[in-house]
């Protein structure tokens, strides 16, 4: 992967884990516009409450995070933590204090243990390269690979080019989730422009992703743009931002699907296409609806069909909301199979049921109730996820 | 268990799902004031569409129920079927067409077979009795055992009795659920007074109910009165009507913790009580947060005293509808045992691990933010619920 110019990344075993990596660090050598998305929980863990104070920020070199420790409903103390550790990490980098944000994901309501972190400084710094692939590792819980995605465009004549590690697994769920991002870009980019651009990304990426409705206490993504590709800086009316924030959506929309892809315990990912609903924000609902609901993951974990379960969730949850969604009109296909078109339809169960054991299951619901569209994605819901999270040892 | 006077039961097996009873009957030779609440999804099944049209009624003698079949999604005949079906049964009941409203619950999206369900009736009221027990049975799906209640009480110097058949299990969500129940008493009191005294009980009972967060197309719960107690008459400003709400209230809420309890897959069931919210709703929404997390399910069934998992999902639901909650300054208490007072409480975690295996768990949290409290109840998320809603053969 070509990351931007100016980027480099590391990640090292801190010992806040046994015998993995578990500290990462992304660090650009010029100063970056950075921009932050945050959990909208009320139980924000330090880290995040430390990040959302200090951004936007023309001034950030670098962030560190930690995987093992989420540093949330610590107490007080837990953003003391968070100060002498972005404090000692800007030291060993040799930037100024505050050039440095964090994130933390694990156990909640442990104190984060910072001497380890902060004893790990020396070699994080000496290990920074161009490589990401150590820190996407080192940000990793229970997800079961590595998650990056690079995008590359011209803007200005100049090659723009956008990276992003993150992590997932459990507690995910609409309005960010346990998810951990960070894009780095070499573009050149005004905070103000690249704000509204992270926004309007999330949308149709990380906030139409559920693994367990869980929504988490230390969810956030970070963008830093350093301006090293030497492009003309692109500002709120630039006519090159909307190539831009393109880019940076349909990279978003690759991680959003990985993390759904490899969900607790999961063995498929579910894509829930919602069409002919009311306003956007009403099929961005049902849809999510449908990939959140754990009758939905479970007939697809066993490869059934069952698109009464795809129907009853829209019901559901157009009843609870009030929408103006009538599901006795709507048309279902599943892996492109239409089995209702205002009644039940026959199908071929057994050869349906071979198709749904594929690693990707397609669910299409068109509400003939409008124009709007919009796409959620999940996954099903395995002997795995309950294993997961009811054994852990912590 | 006394049943109320007048009322008679029976539960046959139609051959609408092999070898096991699924056809109930709630007979009462008067005509009874009855009233509903229906499922606010709005994929409705056929016979919920049909009962909500045609209820509060000072005529209804019976209600039929069939398992095996939901009867939802089916089309203009499944409105036909229900109406087939309630016109052979008054028939052989011999009282007057519109006497009987019906419901169903079980597969959607296959038609209803009346014709087995019509060829069944000879036998259906052949077996009239006043126990309820052949009926509770006939009317479960997954449910492992049947569920009555009967609460008696004084009402102008006559004794007055409630009894209640139900049956939960799967897709059960707050707002009704994939559940059926039908409240019998034969109290005398008008429709106009029964129908808010069953809508007050539902919110502190059915609708404070989760087991997988899926809001049915078939939630119904009836109440017939038939008056055969002799009291006078309960008019909606009647001083004894709060006694009848009261009972009829905890009748319910012993049937919700009922229905939690034998939620599919559940090994045990979760108590949440909220204390300290700033308004009874937004307790109530708390307490079904909590109970409803796939998080906190999973770490209940692994008897792990994960509070964490409690107040992020407090503050999920707070920060998604904006609640002015601070999980920062809340207490919580698993079984008893204090584990947060603002900050983590040392606690001696083999000990209350061993509380957690218990059949019953209770989480409290004192959010300190306001006078109002809230209890929901739901049961812990198993490898089973998953084994059920992913293998069972359709």
């Amino acid at each position: 992967m070509k990351t931007p110019v100016g980027f480099l990344f590391s990640g090292v075993r801190a010992g806040i884990k046994p015998n993995r990596r578990d500290l990462a660090l992304v660090f650009s050598e010029t100063p970056c516009a950075a921009v932050g998305c945050f959990t909208a929980n009320k139980a924000k863990a330090a880290p995040v409450l430390d990040a959302q104070s200090r951004l936007p920020s023309s001034k950030i070199h670098a962030v560190i995070i930690n995987s093992g420790n989420a540093n949330a409903l610590t107490g007080p103390v837990g953003v003391q933590d968070v100060q002498s550790v972005c404090a000692a990490a800007a030291k060993a980098l040799q930037i100024p204090a505050d050039g440095v944000v964090s994130a933390s994901t694990g156990v909640i309501g442990q104190r984060l243990p910072a001497h380890k972190i902060i004893a790990a400084l020396p070699q994080l710094v000496e290990e920074l390269r161009q490589e990401p692939e150590a820190a996407a590792e080192a940000i990793m819980t229970t997800d079961t690979r590595v998650k990056m995605a690079m995008r590359a465009l011209s803007i200005g004549g100049k090659e723009v080019t956008l990276a992003a590690i993150c992590k997932g697994s459990g507690m995910i769920a609409p309005e960010l989730a346990t998810m951990i991002a960070v894009v780095v870009t070499d573009c050149a980019i005004e905070p103000t422009a690249l704000l509204p651009c992270l926004q309007d990304a999330m949308t149709d990426s990380f906030n139409s992703l559920t693994v367990d409705d869980d929504m988490s206490t230390n969810d956030v993504v970070f963008a830093m743009a350093n301006g090293r590709a030497g492009n003309p800086p692109l500002a709120a009316n630039s006519p090159e931002l909307k190539a831009f924030a393109s880019a940076l959506a349909d990279l978003c929309r690759e991680l959003a699907r990985e993390i759904a892809a490899d969900g607790e315990g999961a063995t498929k990912l579910i894509e829930v296409r919602i069409a002919g609903a009311p306003s956007p924000p009403i099929a961005r609902d049902l849809a999510r609806a449908v990939a959140g609901s754990n009758l939905v993951k479970a007939a697809v974990f066993g490869a059934d069909p069952n698109w009464g379960r795809v129907l009853s969730a829209i019901g559901a949850k157009a009843g609870s909301r009030g929408y103006e969604v009538d599901p006795y009109r709507a048309a279902v296909a599943i892996q492109g199979v239409s089995v209702f078109d205002k009644e039940p339809l026959p199908h071929e169960p057994v050869q349906l049921r071979a198709k749904m054991r594929k690693p990707e299951v397609l669910v299409e619901v068109d509400l003939r109730g409008g124009t709007a569209s919009a796409t959620a994605w999940g996954c099903d819901l395995s002997y795995d996820y309950v294993k997961i999270n009811a054994d852990i040892p912590r």
